[in-house]
């Protein structure tokens, strides 16, 4: 649970995908009552249903999108970057009041590799931003491995960098990690730091194909 | 010392700054010989007697930044980013043939704190590598703290991002750094990346603000 002890009501949009599923497995674990949302209700049901398996006291059930955001009481973003300024769009009327958690790492691959991609607003937490004027987005979770969250091993200890412009919210995230194991949430500033956050992804990315690893962040001197 | 057991002879362009002072202390402390070069050949003499006393090892000499860069074998750019692309163009016939190795940051500050500098190239490392065609440019040392190298007190552990595109280069650096008290160079992949990992110094900012800390990073899983 959070550290102020509550349970929250979180929704997982693109919840059928990796990120979204592990970040999904790992807030439920400690307690939070999480729903998938997806494109397809059924995909989220069938991928909830999969995740309750891990644990018996673990609550996720699945729905469309717009149910999953309209259900909780905040909401990660954890769609690809391909359509995640629409697909929030589409979502506003849902979405108005609350904290959305953008985690979307706008990346291109060429042949050197994965790279940041451009992005007119600055940042996809930006962008989230400007489609969602009346939520409070809060970026946070781009460099945690999927790979390892969906794991059924511990986490090894790992640093989330939160960025926003709203202090109270950034807060309130930083609380909901805490709260999860081996996690600890650091206020890494301010919303249009994203850009730098988001395509940190990609020197992430260089390290895990060049080490053989799932790398994160830990923040020294704290 | 580095790895392979060898002593550098090193050069630290804008060696009177506090960030290249930092970085010549610790590289003198494991037996490096250092040149700090400033624009001001006594300016540097003055900063090199001072961090002589730190110890009965430790061997740096101050000079011009053009002697500094032809005495060495390998030269850190240490220099503020207003100007860095025309000194470095204007000493390239002494950095001809040698590994540099660019630490800086370009940054912003106004009322929201700092921020990253759009740079034409993508990077002050890109435009390093630009303006020193027959040199090969390695990006390390962006997120140490100034602070830290220079105190008298052990260092915590602390990684650096290791970036370019010659991984023999690369891994010559990853070796001398290997050989700096509690530092860890890590390959952080090609030279492009830079701009992400330089502007992430505006988040260690952002960071020490809020923690009144002095943040650096760590890499997890390697």
């Amino acid at each position: 649970m959070s550290t102020d002890g509550a349970v929250r009501r979180i929704g997982v949009l693109g919840g059928t995908g990796e990120q979204g599923q592990g970040l999904a497995y790992r807030l439920a674990l400690v307690g939070h009552e999480v729903v998938l949302g997806s494109r397809s209700p059924e995909r989220a049901a069938q991928a909830a249903a999969e995740l309750v398996q891990r644990g018996p006291a673990i609550r996720i059930t699945g729905a469309g999108n717009a149910d999953a955001a309209a259900a909780a009481e905040i909401v990660i973003a954890a769609v690809p970057y391909d359509g995640h300024r629409e697909l929030l769009a589409g979502l506003a009327p849902e979405l108005d009041g609350k904290i959305v958690i953008d985690c979307v790492n706008p990346l291109g691959f060429d042949k050197q590799g994965p790279f940041g991609l451009a992005v007119g607003a600055g940042s996809a937490a930006e962008e989230a931003a400007d489609a969602l004027p009346l939520s409070t987005v809060i970026g946070a979770f781009h460099h945690v491995s999927a790979k390892l969250l969906l794991s059924a091993e511990p986490l090894e200890r790992t640093d989330i960098l939160v960025l926003g412009d709203d202090r109270a919210a950034k807060d309130e995230v930083i609380g909901l990690i805490a709260g999860i194991e081996a996690m600890r949430g650091i206020d890494g500033g301010r919303l249009r730091h994203c850009r730098q956050v988001e395509h940190m992804t990609a020197v992430l990315i260089a390290i895990n194909r060049r080490y053989k690893a799932h790398a994160g962040l830990l923040v020294t001197d704290l």
